[in-house]
């Protein structure tokens, strides 16, 4: 098909990949027809502020929504149909159908290009009381305002968070902000679950020291209710937690049955089977976002990695792609980061096991310091975990770890881009990083675990802190 | 040489690379005599913290003082000779004259290894005036201590800086911390020439509006005195100005008189001439830190940029060098940061003229935007500058501007860790950086400059903001 046959491009879902996706379209095809169909009410919002708004930090929910369906229509002549679910996608004729859930009717609709971005839906397994008042998943805005609306209608005393996941982690501060008392049950026997269980330990006791009761191994197995229909317990392998409201934050899976059902191949975690350019089995359908798959960079495998950030990008490039350009997206390293209170906790590419388990001889170097030089402000400590490959030095990966002040998110962030790089443990450690005593010591965490790394790589003995002197 | 015949290991100078260098020569040889001579009282001090100990920040220098020399001594057994010049290096005979100044007794040391860390010194140009009382510059902790005593016994009102670089914006702060009326004056037409004058600007009109007084363009002839031989004014090319105190950062150059005297090769700058190894033109004579060259690693020339962060780096690698291990530094990239006031300026890499000057095709993109979803916090916000090669798109340098707030550090660090690996724009956009609304918008501002990068590098149109999806 050639660019001038491009008269119609569908979207389905315009969360963030759907409405980059689309913005994006419009950018290169200035005349193209651009429709975006979500069954939901909103779209075009930060889903993960969602956690902001419900602990009052970020109160108005109005300021989540970074664009109105009116300007689409009125800025980008995109049109915006929204509480329309697509029912059906017929790929051989181009065709979808789609159900008006106002008006109850049902119509087709045809694309040239079709870009699939219905995202991911919260993972709800079949327990007993999961319908009861009071029980709560947090996935879209409606969600937040559903659960937002019972905090103030009904003052739950004492909330249950089932999974320690990021979600987790940002929902007990969120709750305990709202003067909540927050009990967190886990299946693993650590919250954050992809953060090695020493890090993750520490996370634990700084969410116990905020008042949060960690419930660890602890499988849930059911909600009981009172007669009003109202949450009143959470019942675990345990035994029972009092608990009027219940959140389950468990984990997600992506939206695909849509795909799946139009003969749509999935790949990773039965996400939509996407290629560089984020086309899928069928011609002229693309996928991005949370309901597509992606590339992990040091796995160097197909993976499901549902983040935010990775959605804009595959929108964009889903965007350039369904206009017939050439794009693609290279992948993932699995990045993520969260505050909880006063604690950052992130991590990017593969932890050792990991690492081990794609085949790599991995290792890792551990480093705990301040952030600054206690002349100019003692305080903030942090922990960074370097993932290396033996022999060569490769930086795999790496998890860090300290006080929010401590800006954590700052050394992840040089990491990530040296593990993207594929930099070894030696140009970590000659990195030239802007260095005045208000921003790091002279030598930056990250260069002094580049040393470590590098030490431990070469079996030399090495024990130098960034604190001393001594490396 | 081999490692069996390593006796002495004789270091000049002792503040950054010298008593790295030292302390990493002990790690590796545990048996050689090490020793650091030292013409000042102080060695092993944090010389970028001399402007918060100045204004008040970090009042108590001795907090500089990262080593005591008895720590040296009992801890890794490395003797420190405080107060002792080195006057002549002897390579054929691989001997150093030394002077006690205290004593003033001569007299010669042998080494089997000799490292020259003997640092940079500032430019004082033959300026009429200038060993006026009250005129002052800032280099060691010794001029430190005397600024420091002279403003607390004169209490001067109103200082003179002579010098818009790094240590001039700080000790604009420090100084107007302390109460003074503070004029900066500067050749050039904008502060930081390193910056792009349009960023500068910006930053000018920060001082400005924190109450110091530009004198741009105008050149320091001479400093004119009271009848009791302190300062009194500043003459420039543009009348003369009142000042009861004169700071002269105009520049530094490096030490290497010692060197040159000895017959070793000076490089950039007249800096000593140094390898990847630290290796002079001397054989077993080694160099490190502001008195030693390095290498650019973008313009790929020798160069010579002194910062006490390089400084520790070549001090690892002169240690290991001198110790008969292998070891390189392969480089820098020029990065600076610097703190003024509340706003933040630092730079990595080659800009847009410095790029063109050394053979890139290069062009820049300018990215001004804030720092974190507005529903999270509004306020901070910065400026990034990104300079590319065309055609390949290779990211070759970035400035960055703002808030202090804005943790500009972060999105420096990350450009600087970009253009040490040599990505490319297209890397940039889409490096999976941590996300969470509490530390970037989805699409941090890196990834956001590379996709405006690469939109540029192949002549497609792009308009993306940060903050909109319009990507």
């Amino acid at each position: 098909m050639s660019m001038g046959d491009l008269k119609k491009i569908v979207v389905i879902g315009g969360v963030a990949g759907g409405a980059t996706a689309a913005s994006k379209a419009r950018r290169c095809c200035a005349d193209a027809e651009i429709e975006i169909y979500d069954q939901d009410e909103f779209i075009s919002y930060a889903g993960c502020g969602l956690p902001y708004f419900i602990g009052g930090h970020s109160p108005n929910w109005r300021r989540l929504l970074a664009r109105m369906p009116d300007e689409f229509a009125n800025r980008q002549n995109i049109r915006v149909f929204l509480r329309h679910r697509v029912n059906s996608i017929d790929a051989a004729n181009k065709l979808v159908r789609v159900v008006d859930l106002e008006g109850v009717s049902e119509f087709s609709i045809e694309y040239d290009r079709l870009i699939i971005a219905t995202g991911a839906v919260p993972l709800v397994p079949p327990l007993p009381g999961k319908e009861l008042d009071g029980v709560f998943v947090l996935r879209s805005l409606k969600h937040a305002l559903e659960m937002k609306s019972f905090i103030d209608l009904q003052a739950p005393h004492r909330v249950a968070i089932v999974g320690g996941g990021a979600i987790g982690m940002e929902m007990c501060e969120a709750l305990r902000r709202l003067g909540m008392e927050v009990h967190l049950v886990e299946l693993a026997d650590h919250v954050l679950p992809p953060m090695d269980a020493d890090l993750a330990l520490r996370l634990g006791e700084h969410l116990e020291k905020r008042g949060v009761v960690l419930h660890l191994g602890e499988k849930v197995e059911g909600m009981e209710g009172k007669r009003d229909g109202r949450v009143a317990r959470l019942i675990t392998s345990r035994g029972s937690l009092e608990a009027d409201m219940v959140l389950l934050s468990i984990g997600i899976r992506p939206a695909s049955e849509l795909a799946r059902q139009a003969g749509i191949a999935l790949g990773a975690r039965d996400a939509i089977r996407v290629d560089e350019s984020m086309r899928t089995s069928a011609p002229d359908v693309l996928a991005c976002g949370d309901c597509a798959t992606t590339f992990h960079m040091v796995a160097g495998s197909e993976s499901w990695v549902p983040m935010g950030s990775t959605a804009r990008k595959q929108g964009r490039v889903a965007g350039e792609t369904a206009s017939g350009n050439q794009a693609s997206f290279p992948g993932v390293l699995g990045t993520f980061i969260l505050k909880a209170f006063e604690m950052t906790a992130g991590k990017t590419g593969l932890g050792v096991s990991e690492a081990v388990e794609v085949g790599f001889p991995a290792e890792s170097v551990t480093l705990e310091d301040s952030t600054f030089p206690a002349y100019y402000q003692a305080g903030p400590r942090m922990t960074a975990r370097v993932t290396v490959e033996k022999g060569s030095g490769r930086i795999l990966g790496a998890q860090v770890l300290g006080d929010f002040a401590a800006q954590v998110d700052k050394r992840l962030d040089i990491l990530a881009a040296c593990t993207a790089a594929r930099l070894t443990a030696s140009d970590l450690s000659s990195l030239d990083l802007a260095y005045a005593p208000p921003y790091s010591h002279p030598l930056d965490l990250p260069i002094v675990a580049g040393n470590l790394a590098e030490a431990r790589v070469l079996g030399k003995e090495c024990t130098c802190t960034v604190e001393g002197l001594e490396d």
